[in-house]
């Protein structure tokens, strides 16, 4: 860190806790044991402290506000609580749970919008659980978009590790939906987005980005497939004329590797999987999902719920660690970098 | 290596030296140089000494027979001479260099059919320059089977590294045409043909066979997609029921990391990227393509001719170590377990 910071100045980050019943509990409270040795930012956890408890010997402190966190931060979790009305049984979702962890959510989002939260964190839901209780939007990052006034296909989804950050053009839809999904237009915007949150996230003025082909070898030419000439590279072209530091489309093999991904700093990948296999083959325990697009700093441990662990004191908050410091150094970014012009 | 085994019962190796004007001739002159760090047994290269010595200094001794290799091994690159009828201009691919791969190649065959080789190592090849020549395989591999009489479709390609091997189920297709590629049948047969490939090429009595999803998560019991649930699976299903040791479908992302990996011996991946990102995200400069299936010892270096940086002493023979060795592995387990039951 080169410019002069002060961490007191920045206000805590806020933890959504997650369905009771899955991991998050148990991560959460891990995470805030580690706090020392990670050299962690004060947090807060927001949720029912019973359901922690009931999963975790470690002190939780009930606080009123978010600022009574940092003062608390050193001796217990500080957690703000929320209603839960129903036993706690790790590994046994239901609909309180799901209510509870929607009520966090909601809260997560208002405290980091009014700036009293400098990041949200959003500990893992069921989705089953959250549809049946009214839940309409396909996931939490859908939700977030819509509560901060975003347009659902301006949130863009960032998975990132130690060595590696992805950004998927497609994500949750069949493989033999893909190449139908793509447009140039979505690339671009897929691009531009990417683009635009690594400047304000990570203070990376001018990104590197690169962009993976959809097929073999990416299409050699046309002979095995033409999405590379007639979708992908006119995307490329015309961002690169717009100034834009891009470059591709590469073999999708051929751009995971140490060498090649120490010349880039995000990797726009054609499917879900083309970016979540390498990321989750390199940095299993440690992938964050951030959002980029938002006004907010959100990121996500990259994991389930787990609820087949939950409760078995076995999960690692290696992921919930890595979230939470990554949102911490978009903060502290976004912050220091406030006069940054990103696109 | 716990059977006793003296490598003089051996034969050499063949390596067919591929395009001239590839990288071919300056990975297996370095490999030669490395040798004794790596512990090779005797190999022989097949094609133009010429073409070896324009790109490599070190010494290359012309052979009649393949018997002449072990003596020469210890002071010179033997090589097993293939007319070439040009000059050999490095990254000028022609005609004459396809010609002169093209002979090596059917050389090199022939002489593992017959024993004189106890393993057929090939070179990469330019498939352009092959077809101008009238080469109509799709690749080497095809070309091998058919001149050792077996069908196209039961030479099954495996990538393999230090800490991975991976089968694609399907190859060098378009992405947007694999999933109605996929049938239960193709699935089964390349299973088949793996778990009898590992038994005969490295001893595995019974491998541990795990097998890809197609789409994201599995497809999420169906709603990312159908193809688990009503192709891979009854795959899976109807081989476990005859006793094969094979598991899955997995999320494609869950199934390439450290403590994931440990747990079998080969994952039957459902498209080229699929398997290759991994291999080639862990194992960049070590991959190897064995072909199983073969009643001859195949392998080759995971790399193409790499024309662009051919003759300027750049390339890295790690791969081409690595496929000499695996050659070499697979034909000692093959001598060794002559009487194991492969399926």
């Amino acid at each position: 860190m080169t410019a002069p910071f002060r961490t007191d100045e920045l206000p805590p980050i806020a933890v959504s806790l997650g369905d009771p019943a899955g991991i998050g509990p148990e991560v959460v409270g891990k995470a805030w044991a580690m706090r020392e040795a990670q050299g962690l930012s004060p947090f807060f956890v927001i949720g029912s402290s019973r359901a922690i408890s009931a999963v975790w010997g470690g002190p939780v402190a009930s606080i009123e506000t978010p600022e009574d966190a940092t003062s608390v931060f050193t001796s217990a979790l500080p957690c703000v609580e929320v209603e839960l009305n129903a036993e706690v049984i790790p590994g046994k979702p239901d609909q309180e749970g799901a209510k509870s962890a929607l009520h966090a959510l909601e809260m997560g989002i208002g405290l980091a919008k009014s700036g009293a939260a400098s990041a949200l964190v959003t500990g893992p839901v069921g989705k089953a659980q959250l549809y049946s209780v009214g839940f309409t939007q396909p996931g939490q990052t859908e939700f977030i978009a819509e509560r901060c006034g975003i347009a659902r296909e301006n949130a863009v989804m960032m998975l990132a590790g130690p060595s590696l950050r992805v950004v998927p053009v497609t994500v949750h839809i069949p493989l033999g939906a893909v190449a139908s999904s793509l447009s140039t237009d979505l690339i671009r915007s897929r691009a531009i987005g990417t683009a635009k949150g690594l400047c304000r996230n990570f203070g990376i003025a001018k990104p590197r980005l690169v962009v993976a082909g959809l097929n073999p070898h990416a299409g050699e030419s046309g002979a095995l497939g033409r999405e590379e000439i007639d979708i992908i590279l006119p995307a490329i072209e015309s961002l690169r004329a717009e100034g834009m530091d891009i470059s591709g489309p590469y073999a999708p093999d051929a751009l995971f590797h140490e060498a090649m991904r120490e010349t880039y700093d995000a990797a726009l990948c054609m499917y879900h999987d083309q970016a979540l296999i390498p990321l989750k083959t390199l940095h299993f325990d440690e992938g964050v999902n951030m959002t980029l697009g938002l006004p907010i700093v959100r990121t996500s441990p990259d994991h389930g719920t787990a609820f087949g662990i939950a409760g078995r004191n076995i999960a690692s908050p290696g992921a919930m660690i890595a979230a939470i410091r990554m949102a911490e150094k978009a903060a502290k970014s976004r912050l220091r970098n406030a006069e940054l012009t990103c696109g």
